[in-house]
């Protein structure tokens, strides 16, 4: 695990955005799983304007690696519904360079990702849990693919604040790409920030593997790259 | 995983040669960690000939990954020494391009391997109960590094065969690379062939992540290749 | 440019055949353009029943890099006719994994080999005269892409031991990859032996780049190597 | 070679930056050699404080590709005083990390280049005659590595600019990686602005190779990328 210490906030998305341009860069088809939720928020401000329209990124492909359906809807999930909004749309990303992971076609995704070549990068939040996509803490085992997560009452509440608060919208299943889906990637970059990741960062540097603490197990990646503030690195010596 | 299927023992020999070679004829440095033991026997058999002083191979260069030293003896320990007999002495290897873990040096191998650049590829075999190295049933855990393991009476009985059954020379620990160690490698390559390893083959087929089956972590490898014969696919549909 | 020196054809085609091994063993499709002619007959010798019906190697696909149409019979050409002959063949090859460049599809040659990701390595002989592939001296530029190449009487002449010595078959131009399309391929391997071709690898080594010895523009690629027997040699101190 | 069109000079220079960056992102010692120069001016200040004093930058080696050394005064010629001004200094780069090609060493560049691991990259500046680096029309062969040009009183006029008009200071000779030397690095990228480098752009993409216009040779690149702005395509169709 490369180590890379920033500053704060803002730190942290100017460089992590020079990572993913670094793999956005290269030439010919690169297939890279992006995060979506808050932490990712300003990398996705930082890179729009210099990716938009622009023709030399037309072989970056994206995927998605979890996803939430709505419960009664038939609409596009929480998870590729935040990326458009958040990235895809304000850059302008073509439909065709968008792969789209569902409840329809979950049980396909890892066969799906292997006959484009792989995933060249994934780049994943941290929760304060130590959760990365849909693995939290008893929900996926380390020797997972993609799968469906069957969601019971405690989940769904946490499933609120997707949902706007309707419980009525939150779903009794989600679907993630597993840890063996996420390893199987050539790279690996996780963007954490904040004192509320501090937990989560120090179990990743201390390095022990735990089941209860998901992400640990990605500190046995041969190409993983942690960038990580000053906050979020608090309770490491 | 990518998983290649042989006929048998010659097979595998010749095929895993073959993918060896696919490293060795790389231009610029490659550093390579190599098994030892009795699977790999006819593949450096093969492997000799092709290698024995040609000038092209002077910029690959070789690790071992465990060592079990001698009780009471200041001499090269097993592994070393079954690699120099199997290998390195036949194939006249510069001593420049071998580079020794022992008991003396092990806190800085992790260190020293990632100044060389980083391991390039790892040949492995893979134990019946499906250890790797040093990794035993019971002895480390997934986040080890490189690592000394106390040995207990049963565990200096199992060793016995390496020192000729002889209790006197069998050491009160070893030195292996832990499973954080050898997953740091950009490449993997198991060797498995026999009746004798189809349960851990079925292991790592079937895939579930186990701490009592240490090699099933390397499931989560990105870039593994598992090249097996039928007896040890016996027990796989 | 990386020269391996061999002490004569037997141990040029040895060394060879590792080398192109080394790709065809990697993982990922692989797009390969190999020679035909007298040079690497043993090469596919020692190659073909190590490959032969291997799953393993179904992402490995095949090109010719040029083509000598017969005249007035409406078949496949000299080039390829050999290739399936020397190698395609006994190697059991599927169509699938043949791709063919002819008189009808030349123009699209270079598009359709990008769109397929483009060459990770061309196999290339060396004339006695520094031709390689169909750029004799004399025939292409530097700057030229695949192309027709007129043949006047002279050059007909040259190619009637192509065609069994049947003045009527031989045609009035041929195809060839140029030198641009060649060094667009991310590695070279050009193969060498015997006294006749010591003048032209003399000029390799050299290092001059001479439009009249076109081989020679091939020594400015950045990843060539040049495996060559002792008396290709003997006119390089 | 890979054209990304970009709008104007201040585009030209986040682009290049972009592109610059993806290699320095890289995990693992790179070596770049980077152009001074006007045209890349603005590239070094949109990369000097995303760089400065950042510790994962330390696996950086910079390297001049050209020398032109003060006549009568043993002081740092022009080029790596250029490139310390533009960035090395204000970006704050170790001593350790420079690797000055000189007057005094230049005949063991090209193999001190080699023992590093050679060249992962060149950036490189179009002159509007198409030269780069030291490659004026005139002065070297494609066929050349590093090497020594000698100054008639012409090329010491032409030269005067860099000397702040003090003819005294023009040397008799200059420094300068050949093309060849070029050529054996794994990636370029070229760099090109405004009306004045139209004619070298055109030459570049017509893709015909001149000696007397020696970039065109870069064409032959595997890995060449070409980021140029419309005024520099001004002469394309």
């Amino acid at each position: 695990m490369r180590v890379i210490k920033v500053k704060d906030y803002e730190e942290m998305s100017q460089v992590a955005t020079q990572h993913l341009l670094g793999y956005m860069t290269r030439d010919g088809r690169q297939n890279i799983s992006i995060t979506g939720g808050t932490t990712p928020k300003r990398m996705y401000e930082i890179l729009t304007p210099l990716v938009k329209d622009r023709e030399e990124y037309q072989n970056i492909h994206f995927y998605n690696f979890d996803e939430i359906p709505y419960r009664n809807e038939d609409r596009e999930g929480v998870t590729i519904s935040g990326l458009r909004k958040l990235f895809l749309t304000p850059a302008n990303i073509s439909e065709n360079n968008i792969h789209k992971l569902d409840q329809y076609n979950y049980t396909e995704h890892d066969n799906n990702i292997k006959a484009d070549g792989g995933l060249d990068l994934v780049v994943l939040g941290l929760g304060w849990d130590a959760h990365f996509c849909g693995n939290l803490p008893g929900t996926t085992v380390f020797g997972d693919k993609t799968t469906k997560v069957e969601c019971n009452q405690k989940m769904r509440e946490r499933l609120l604040d997707e949902f706007d608060n309707n419980i009525e919208d939150v779903p009794d299943y989600y679907i993630t790409m597993g840890p063996k889906s996420i390893m199987a990637a050539q790279n690996l970059i996780i963007i954490a920030n904040g004192k509320r990741k501090a937990e989560a960062v120090k179990a990743l540097i201390d390095g022990e593997i735990k089941q209860d603490l998901p992400a640990t197990i990605l500190t046995l990646h041969p190409n993983l790259t942690l960038i990580v503030d000053e906050e979020a690195l608090s309770l490491v010596e």
